[in-house]
């Protein structure tokens, strides 16, 4: 079988409008991606070489900023799936921003604020580990942290998470136009291959630290979970900020569909070392003369002193 | 002649729909106001009271916060008006912030990237001196500066100030819908007040500071900055966010308006002290109780000290 190409693997599990987004028909397990095992590592190598490449690229032209959110269910893999796709990237330039549960002075602004001061600049990637969406997801599951957010109680009506769709879409549609490239990411792992992996936490000592009761906790809630996404997406998903539902039960899987969707989108842009004008090109030539023209000075002299 | 309300003074300059806004229906100079003279003082200072409770009671309340934009020609009297109206106020719940020419850091992010982390926390005002309505303004007059904002040439298309104006009306609704209670003022100056104003400034010493030739040099533009001021005005003046254009000629009538403007605004919210409920209030009873009880034992022991 012929590798499927990044664009090919990028459009698989693209939702670029929401309108008849069903959660239940992207599964967790792909088989057609489980047949691409044998050539993960090859595939992988290569998207991860191109990454290096055309993030230095982006840098170089300090045009476009890339902005990729992931979301997901504790132990989909958001961390090592990070990890895994952005460890050969300069970190110059890129930072990864990790969102918990917001600070009193978060909580005193509004809901975009923590976020909007970490957006990456011009030729940064910037990835958030959490986001904003949390908004829409656990908020909307807990909706007691909603009461704890101090809003004037007449902005609490029943259409709050309708206007927080209709906010976070024109926040996004402005900052595509600002040159911001969005791409989301859910990574969606069923609710059996999360009880694995907690149990598999439970069992490696070096895992507890990622373990608390709290996120047992939360499986009770995992239909709820699941609604909040599908309502979320299919709210979201935008042609200018597309969500990518990423099967999640495999991490290999995981973490080459995230590789070739990243790789896939910073391609698209085609980022170009800028070319120096033709005064600039005139000036380093000066330069070069002047610079082989020190050396050649320093040999005389040491040469004048040996005779 | 009764004094008129701080919300009939307050409406006469508000624009909240700006479909039919034209500049030339609004004079830098407004003869009702000039009427006012004699009972100035006296409004000013209950004007200048009221803020002051208000700004308490809004503080203490911690739920919405006012954002009041300031945008003007130099020596409109931006700067005088801010001093000369929120002097009274307690600087621990508002902040006022100038923005100048952007930082490089700045324009590495989108345009709303600076302004936006200064937004006011709930129950606090915020001041912008300026804002991010340069980015249709000045910007807009000298396009050379939009060249300067780094952005991929794909996205300089000719929809560029449409999309900044529905990009700003999104983002002020956002802000209104998450407690941000938003007016904006433009402070209307005429071109030969403006003028006399600039000889002034030459003729005093300590207001040297305050001018430069890039000053006098704007004056060439003046009209296209009142066009892009209408322009913006139209598309920007909303419900969520209304403009208010204040007649700028005469200062001290400049001042009475926008403190009116801001009274009424956080009058309409109706801020209260929050109220104990009745655990903490029984709470309350007992501390009292307890430090009553020290003076006493503290007497009762000096006073079998003495015996």
């Amino acid at each position: 079988m012929k590798n499927p190409s990044f664009a090919d693997i990028a459009a698989r599990y693209r939702v670029s409008n929401g309108t008849r987004f069903r959660l239940a028909d992207m599964k967790p397990h792909d088989p057609w991606g489980a047949s691409l095992k044998a050539s993960a590592d090859e595939l992988m190598s290569d998207g991860l070489a191109r990454l290096t490449d055309l993030q230095e690229r982006l840098y170089a032209q300090d045009r476009w900023s890339i902005l990729l959110v992931f979301q997901a269910m504790d132990a989909a893999g958001k961390d090592s799936t990070i990890k895994h796709v952005m460890s050969g990237v300069n970190p110059q330039g890129c930072e990864v921003h990790a969102f918990k549960a917001p600070s009193s002075e978060e909580l005193d602004h509004d809901f975009l604020w923590r976020t909007s001061r970490l957006l990456p600049r011009r030729g940064h990637i910037g990835i958030f580990n959490r986001s904003y969406y949390e908004e829409t997801l656990v908020v909307r599951v807990h909706q007691n942290i909603l009461a704890r957010q101090q809003l004037p109680p007449a902005l609490l009506t029943k259409d709050i998470w309708r206007e927080r769709f209709e906010d976070i879409n024109a926040y996004e549609r402005y900052l595509s136009r600002q040159g911001v490239v969005i791409r989301k990411f859910f990574l969606h792992v069923s609710k059996e291959e999360q009880r694995l992996r907690f149990l598999k936490r439970l069992d490696e000592a070096d895992k507890h630290w990622k373990f608390s009761i709290a996120d047992v906790g939360e499986r009770a809630h995992f239909t709820e979970y699941m609604q909040a996404y599908e309502d979320t997406i299919r709210h979201t998903a935008t042609a200018w900020a597309p969500w990518h539902v990423i099967p999640a039960d495999r991490k290999w899987f995981t973490r080459l569909a995230v590789a070739a969707t990243i790789v896939d989108t910073i391609e698209s842009l085609d980022p170009r070392f800028p070319s120096a004008d033709p005064k600039v090109k005139e000036e380093l030539k000066k330069i070069r003369a002047a610079l082989e023209a020190e050396v050649k000075a320093v040999k005389a002299k040491s040469e004048a002193r040996t005779k």
